[in-house]
């Protein structure tokens, strides 16, 4: 079990400031990945609230395109992600999070997000 | 060294028909991973043509949003991304590319585009 990464204000202020917040309704691409087994759990957008709150509480936190709205990861599920570690992409519009999941990541009950391959994909449809 | 994924015209339009192209310039957001290390590579925005000849080609394209055009991946530089494997998100409008880079992928040199952490991203700036 890593150690949850956790922010200041200042720190979180300054990355906010610097972020390029150029995706639709004002946000970063962040990819969330697991910090052990690295594998990819899910892809959200973060706008600037969003990206402070994640750092500042050390939970992922997102811009729900469709519900229009702040969203805490786990609200409802308590299945909270824990964030370990943040990179940033070349051109700044892109995040990577490395987290620790209280929980499935998907709210389909599946661990990832991205339980489909194509083949299974193809023949589902 | 792996296989690179080609899947015939009919396959290819089959994911590209289900798939949600909901993200800016009728896009979905394409992830790259590498097939090995499993590390994140890139992340970019891939409209249906671009999916499309990734599937058919075994090499990532994607929509350019700054310039506004269809790219593939090492065009220029000949670093192609060639496909291992495809996985489809749960709400269809996110895909990650396990890829086997031929150099990095970064335009800057590095081997992935997410090479700063937080700590070196506040102390460059």
């Amino acid at each position: 079990m890593g150690v949850t990464l956790k922010l200041s204000e200042d720190e979180a202020r300054k990355i906010v400031e610097k972020l390029n917040f150029r995706h639709e309704y004002d946000t970063v691409i962040a990819v969330l990945q697991h910090y052990e087994t690295k594998d990819i759990l899910m892809v959200g957008n973060m706008n600037k609230e969003a990206v402070f709150k994640t750092l500042t509480s050390g939970m992922t936190h997102f811009w729900s395109l469709s519900r229009k709205k702040l969203w805490l990861k786990g609200e409802t599920s308590k299945h909270f992600q824990l964030v370990e570690d943040f990179f940033i992409d070349c051109d700044e519009d892109a995040v990577v999070f490395l987290v620790n999941p209280l929980g499935p990541t998907c709210h389909t009950g599946n661990y990832t997000c991205f339980y489909r391959n194509y083949r299974s994909f193809i023949a589902k449809h």
